[in-house]
């Protein structure tokens, strides 16, 4: 298939599908917010709202209505989830709810600090369509709580005890690495250049392992390798996702250096990571082979392969390195023949090891309107760049 | 097979195989305590010790002691264990921390209650074969912190946000249901007849769902169904095991209405829960049959297996329904067909779906030295009372 082929698809299944599924599907008229846990074909079969969901969908439809185009509609979608954010899903101290029921009364504690984050990354878009100081000041609130407790995200929630075997986790500084372009808008120039030269520095060269060329998940606090479960856990997925944003980065500071060593990244853990027996991208490994704890390990989840994909774009639009492009297209081929759905639109979110659908669910718990649309449209677009 | 041919298969197997891999394999002689984390062959794949399977390992030992044959070495191995477990494994409030390092230092805090809950069987176990008071003083107490803090196990641990909806875990009264009996010589006879008829109550009347005739994993605090992902959860290995400590309350207060009644909810469990595609019996199922959260639904574990046979062996043994005989005899083969491992002894924990090994450790953070060598136990004894 040509470039535009595969522009086309991605374009026209964000534009035509994947949004209108969601608008039709999940917005929640009665109480407000939305609803994620949606079958196959649409149905709500839960009414939980879960704050990572809540925030994503907000931003989603915020960054359609700036990047896309001025649909007042997709505007009211994501003003509709901020308002229900907003009323519902602060705790007194400002820190953000796990979950919610439908009425937004508190299920879960906010112990998860990337519900903060998504909140962040909601309201920070919103702000760039509103200007209303309301959603600026959420996002930069937020954002500043979230950096004040990086060194302990779960607070009193933490099961470890303390110093026995303190390991610091990826996911956090993986994340502020995309959250600080994203709410670049509404920090401090130094404070921005400061947190990405930080993120870099920690995913780059703190939780990349030299020796292996992996990613790992958990690092001792000064970045040593810890032979336990937990420090021998690669997220493949995660690793790859992380390069994307790191290529944003690097790209726009203009790093030829840091493109190329993500890009590398990339590759080796993609080469690393894949199902030779049965195709795609495994979930979990264990980095020493060792037998690992998460049971869904040989599992392939939606985010991962549509994340590899947008990383395997990104870096063939800046490097021009053929294998990213032969890897793109096995990883697209893969994503569509067996993560699409011959009956409905949008994805299925999780598949046997042997790519066969686990659950036919389209939204749970963690997936929501987020991996699917956001990737089909950072591959339309990047597809779209390379056009030129 | 003759009931006495698939009773030397138990007692073979458990001792001739099972008990001699770990007593071979897990024992640390250098910190105390017993590894858990075994490959196929027995290596040891990791160091970090669970409090669960600390306890359940020594329980094993002392109840061989005990009840099979005055092997000193069986009772030596159990007396190891719970010397680690008395210096390292308890918190200041004298709560059971939920893990510990090979040296034993605490991992993670004592969120856990059913680490108190394997402690408190150790050491009820080991004090019939030492007769030391300081084990009887170890169980008791235990005992008693678990029965104060029923309502609240997870304490300050807890991430649900309190009374926005409230709703009780089948684990607890099912697991005091057996420990009740287990340490009956260490209580007040009042205390424990109130306790076996309050957990009968619990398992038999509240968590039992008339309509549906399945026992539920949650249910509100006046029983009641909740139409949530935790209140649809099904856990059929959990129901049919409970089946089992009723039939044995019931059968030592010669309530053959109780037995019957839990035979009945075993067959009608095992029809719901049996994989008609595959064989074997699935993990998680959604009683509304809406998807589960638990992306290892479909995996088939080796305690549910094994818990069934005692469950149907034991249903067999009391009512003579030859249905019992029947499914016995169809779970024992899919047992030894699929977890029975064809180069080294002890049982695989984890199969996909289709009945092929998804891990090949033999122990792990969840699998030790019990489900196994218990369940062995059980059918031998129980097949051997049939014999007669």
């Amino acid at each position: 298939m040509t470039i535009t082929e595969y522009k086309d698809i991605y374009k026209r299944a964000l534009l035509d599908d994947v949004i209108p599924f969601w608008s039709k599907n999940s917005i929640d008229k009665q109480h407000g917010g939305f609803f994620t846990c949606l079958e196959r074909n649409g149905t709500v079969f839960d009414t939980d709202k879960f704050v990572w969901l809540q925030g994503r969908q907000t931003w989603m439809y915020a960054m359609m209505f700036n990047q896309v185009e001025k649909n007042q509609e997709w505007l009211n979608t994501s003003i509709h989830g901020a308002d229900f954010l907003k009323k519902h899903a602060r705790a007194e101290d400002g820190t953000w709810y796990f979950s919610l029921t439908q009425e937004g009364k508190p299920l879960v504690q906010p112990y998860n600090i990337f519900s903060d984050c998504f909140a962040t990354q909601a309201f920070g878009q919103l702000y760039k369509a509103t200007r209303e100081d309301e959603h600026a000041s959420i996002a930069h609130s937020t954002f500043m709580s979230i950096l004040d407790r990086r060194d302990n995200p779960k607070r009193a929630w933490s099961k470890a005890f303390p110093d026995t075997r303190p390991l610091k986790n990826f996911a956090l500084p993986m994340i502020l690495s995309n959250l600080a372009l994203e709410i670049e808008h509404l920090l401090d120039k130094d404070l921005v250049a400061r947190l990405t030269q930080e993120c870099i520095h920690e995913v780059m060269e703190v939780f990349y392992d030299k020796e292996s060329g992996q990613i790992l998940e958990n690092v001792t606090p000064d970045g040593q390798f810890s032979d336990t479960f937990e420090g021998r856990l690669l997220n493949p997925g995660h690793a790859i996702e992380a390069m994307w944003f790191i290529m944003d980065i690097a790209a726009k500071n203009g790093d030829q250096a840091l493109i190329e060593k993500a890009k590398n990244i990339t590759l080796h853990t993609l080469e690393y990571a894949w199902d030779n027996e049965y195709g795609g991208i495994l979930y979990f490994m264990d980095i020493m082979n060792k037998p690992p704890q998460q049971l869904e390990w040989d599992q392939k989840l939606w985010w991962v392969h549509i994340e590899t994909s947008i990383a395997l774009l990104k870096a063939y639009k800046l490097t021009k390195d053929k294998r990213c492009w032969e890897w793109f297209e096995k990883v697209h081929e893969y994503t569509w023949a067996h993560f699409a759905d011959p009956a409905y639109v949008e994805f299925f979110g999780y598949l046997s090891r042997q790519g066969n659908p686990l659950l036919t669910l389209k939204g749970g718990k963690w997936k929501g309107c987020y991996h699917v649309p956001r990737g089909m449209y950072q591959c339309w677009k990047t597809l779209e760049e390379m056009e030129k």
